[in-house]
Formats: structure tokens, sequence, C-alpha cells
């Protein structure tokens, strides 16, 4: 668990889109980032207050959150003196890079000298145990995609949004780096050891309260010929009694994987659904959610429509039009 | 890749079944196994000639293969000393055990001042990559089960040696640490972190002869809620052109798993090839293996008539029976 608040640190940023760590933060858990720190020539800018260490601290700040990814996920030397400092000043620090804080010989020195948490959460931090299949109480859905960064990760975070407007309980449980660092805590599940995948996803959404939601961000896709396992272990460790499709229209063709096109839904719908239905025979599908960024107004509106007809499921693309229908869906559930 | 020949190291092993790896080396790879070493109380036999690690070297041995697991799969002290002769006198050591012989503070030292290798198959010691999903030549069959632990790997030995048979080329691929040290080399994927298992297929059965199948090892099921996603990994990376269903009847539950029945073959055989055929549409259902250990010869031939009258497909228990049944399916497709 990363405490917060937090500063976001935007170091250089070359460009808005390397700051999308912080973004996310900014969008999701705004009471969460107090500030923003920036170096010479950073593009990108969360209207924050631009604090100095010393102004985040005085401000209560616990800390610093890397929210930029260098070329590469490297930790620039240009940043080093900012951490160091942020760790003399008493906060922890928190990154999701590849390149991993505690394996800065300086950075961990410091941080073991005073004391200070260095949060890596690209990798797991927890012995996660084997899945033991047993049912738990609360409910969860989980989001499932035609294919891998389709918008599973925005689609929880909505509805868990759309289900606070509506007074219910949910709570987001993310399941990678960008999910991890906004909330605050969660599962690297890419990086966990594949006999403990699904035990991990039991781990992070056990027994709840029965009017408890567990929204669990959703990884790659069972038709991803890459990542598959990632996604079956999530629907079998979460045990969701829904499912959210999520999809981006337009995609030539599976991501990163070029002689692959995209499911349909359909596909997507029938065999998600079987294989939720080994650990939760009472699984189903609730709702579509479509990225519809790339398209206009006019243009969304109508696939959502058209989608909706074809499907016979509530349809939104919940960035754009809210994920209310999708939280009115769960509560018939 | 282990260095043969072996001798294999059955300790003080409290029963047979405490060494199935050896017997597992002794069924499959006889040619491998020069001898055994048994210490006082060991209660299993492999009836290969008695060998000190002298004897061992004398005859040609490479490598001492730890044969046996203890309970809690540690290293016992009682073996030391032999572990540090074997070493000393010029063999390597290869372990599937879940406490590593490298964290052996006595044996890493001696291995390391001599240049001997410490095989520890219960770990990746392979960078893998991301799979590709890209179509590779040659064929591949792989192994998938209504449940784990019901004649997988058996199977799929079976299934390489009636080939062999047959005249036909064939390379059984381990994807399990027994499979590991039988063959000497492989993946051991649930070891392997989850963003790179299906590359690590890919790896473990790269392209090959036109004519030459690759017999992939399986692991877990689709439909245990523990190990699914390590099963749907092999489905995508290993781009089977064939599939063999496994069973074992007389089950009362999911291993592990007391709340989870079986599924049925049916079942297996239907979401298996649908997901196969996300990465090979090409992909047939060729057989099913039965492990009948419980039953008579009359009741295990009853099952597998019935069970090939019911499916359409050759059934047979190819331990008791041969895999020439599935070797001969194999070479129309």
């Amino acid at each position: 668990m990363i405490e917060t608040p937090y500063l976001l640190f935007l170091g250089d940023a070359p460009d808005p889109l390397a700051a999308k760590v912080a973004q996310g933060i900014r969008d999701w858990r705004p009471d969460h980032a107090l500030g923003q720190l920036r170096l010479d020539g950073c593009k990108a800018d969360m209207r924050l207050p631009d604090m100095t260490i010393a102004e985040a601290v005085a401000a209560g700040v616990k800390t610093l959150v890397i929210g930029v990814a260098n070329r590469g996920g490297v930790i620039s030397p240009s940043w080093k003196s900012v951490l160091l400092e942020a760790l003399d000043a008493g906060l922890d620090i928190a990154s999701g890079l590849h390149n991993l804080l505690r394996d800065e010989a300086d950075l961990a020195e410091k941080a073991k000298a005073l004391g200070r948490t260095l949060h890596d959460v690209r990798v797991p931090s927890v012995r996660y145990p084997i899945a033991n299949g047993k049912k738990r109480t609360g409910k969860r859905v989980l989001a499932v995609g035609t294919d891998c960064s389709v918008g599973k990760m925005y689609t929880g975070l909505c509805i868990e949004k759309a289900m606070h407007a509506r007074g219910r309980k949910a709570t987001f449980r993310a399941t990678g780096q960008t999910g991890i660092l906004i909330t605050g805590d969660g599962v690297p599940l890419d990086a966990v050891v594949a006999d403990f995948m699904a035990g991990s996803i039991e781990y992070l959404t056990p027994d709840n309260e029965p009017d408890h939601w567990d929204v669990i961000e959703g990884q790659g896709s069972l038709f991803h010929a890459s990542y598959s396992g990632v996604t079956m272990a999530l629907i079998h460790g979460g045990q969701p009694d829904a499912l959210v499709l999520c999809h981006e229209p337009n995609r030539p063709h599976m991501r990163g994987l070029p002689e692959y096109k995209l499911p349909s839904l359909e596909d997507v719908r029938d065999v998600a659904l079987r294989l939720a239905r080994v650990v939760n025979p009472a699984c189903q599908v609730v709702g579509v959610s479509l990225n519809t960024s790339a398209l206009s107004d006019d243009a969304a509106l109508a696939l959502c429509n058209a989608t909706e007809a074809r499907l016979g499921l509530p349809t939104v693309d919940p960035f754009r039009h809210g994920a209310d229908r999708l939280a009115e869906a769960l509560e018939t559930i």
C-alpha cells in the first residue's frame, strides 16, 4: 500500500503522453494529487500547483510518484538529485518503470538508511497463494476485451465512479502498473509467476460485504496469443459475477500481432462466459464498453446504438458517456 | 541442456512413489540411466546397477540426477556428502526440488570452484521472449486434460514412442520438472513469469521440418481454477495442429479443489478447440487418452470402447495399450 497524498513527478517529460501515469492519477484520484514537480524542459502539465520537495512536505505529501515514462523505462540521471532530496525530506518514492528504484544503489542506500520505502510496482511484493477456487462473498465484475489496450482500465475506473455516484459500494482493483499507482494498491499480474496468477487475484479480491462490488481491472485478451494466459487467470481467479465486454473499433489487427484479426464481441462473450462459469455458474455478461476516442460524437453514439441492438446489452463509451448504464445493469445481479 | 548419461540418485526414498522422477527416466530414457545410487534405508529400486560415484564416473556418467523427492522438497543433510563427492569426481548435478541446489552454500561454492553445473530445473534458466504468434513450420500436438495429473506427460511420451516406432520424426517437449529431467531439456512453465508464458512455449517448439512433430507436454486444465492460465498459454504458445484429450475416470473432483466437478471430455474438446483455432484455424482433436490405472483390463477396454463410440475419436490408455492409434491419427493431419 502506497501512502497518500502524492507529489506527481513529471521530470523532463518530452510530451504529455509520456506523463500518462500522472494523468491517470489526476483523472481518477484527484484527492491524492496535491502538486506536481517539473524539471526544465518538461512538456507535460497536470494543472496542479508546482511544488518543490520542501513545499510538498509542508503540504502533507507522503509519497513522490514517478508519473512519467522515459524511453526505455529508465531512471534518468537528471532525476536523481530530486529523488534523493525527496528521500532526505521524508518522502517515500513509487515507480512503475521497468528499471527498478531498488536497483539504483544511491537510492537504495539512502532509503535504507532513512527508513523510507521504495515502491517498485512493476514487480510483486507479496508471496501470493495458489488459487483455491472457493466461493467468496461480495460481488465482482471483470472487464474482458477483444484485444489488449482497448480501455479495460478506464472502463473499470468509470464503473467504480458511476457506482459511487449511485451510492453503491465499489472498489476498483488494479492489476497493472498504472492502475496500482493510481489507486496505491494492487497486483502487477503480468509479473506474477505462472502458478500463482489466479491466486494473486483471489488475494486481491477477498471476501467482502454482500452488496460490495470489486471492479477488477482486466488485462490482455483470451484471443491474444501473447497474453491470453493472463486473462484466463483473471477470469478464474476473479470469480466474476459479471463481465463487461470491451472493444476498440477501427483497430486493423491485434495489438503487436499483425497476422491476427480481432475477434467479434460475440466471440468474446461466448468464450469468456463459458470459462467464467467454471468458477461461477451464475456469471452474466451485463454490458459493452466501446473505446470511441477515434470517432466523432455522432459516430460514437451511432456505433453504441448499433452494438446495443446487435448484442442486446447496454453499450456505452464510459469515458465519453459515463458508465451509469453499466452500473445500473450491475444492480440487477 | 543436461549432459547425459545419468546416475540416478535415490537417496533414502521412503517408498517407491518418492522416486517417481527416477522411475520416469528409467521408463522413458533407459539409455540415459547407467546406474543408481541408494543410501541406507532406501525403499526404491530401479533395477539398475548400484554404483558408487567413482564407478559411475568410470562408466561414463556425466550428471547425477536427484531422482527422489523428500517431504517438502528439501535437500536432505544426509545427501550432502554424496552430492559434494559427485562434484569432486567431475559430475554435474540436476534437481527438480523446490529447494534449489544453488541455494546450498557448500554445493554452490564447490560447483563454482570446480566449474561444474548445478541444474535446478524448477526455475527457468532462459530469458524467454514475448510470444509473437507467427505461424511456425513443422507440426505440433498438445495433450489437454479434464484436470491436472491425469496422465498428460505419459500420453506425450507414449505418442513420441509410437511415432518413432512408425518411423516418424517426433520430439517430446517437456514443460514440467519431471519431463525436463527425463529428456534433459524443456521449459518449467509453472515457474515462468506471466507475460512470457506463451513465448516460452514458442521458444521450446520453434520452426522445424514439415514432417516433424513436436509432442508438447500438457499442464493443468482450462477447467482448473488454479492453473488454467498456464494451460491457456500452452494452447496459444504451442500453436497445435492437433489436440489429444486426456482424462482419468473415477476422480471425485478436480485435483485440490473439492468444490469442483470434472468437466466432460466434450467440454474440453469444445473449449480447447475453440481457443486453439485462434492461433491455428486448422487445429483438430485427434484422439482421447484415458488413464485407466485404477481399472481391470476388461473395464479399461470397455471404457475406451464406450468413449470412442461416444466421441467418435480413437480412444486408448496409451500406457496400457500403446499409443499407436493416436500416432496413426496424427498421420492424417
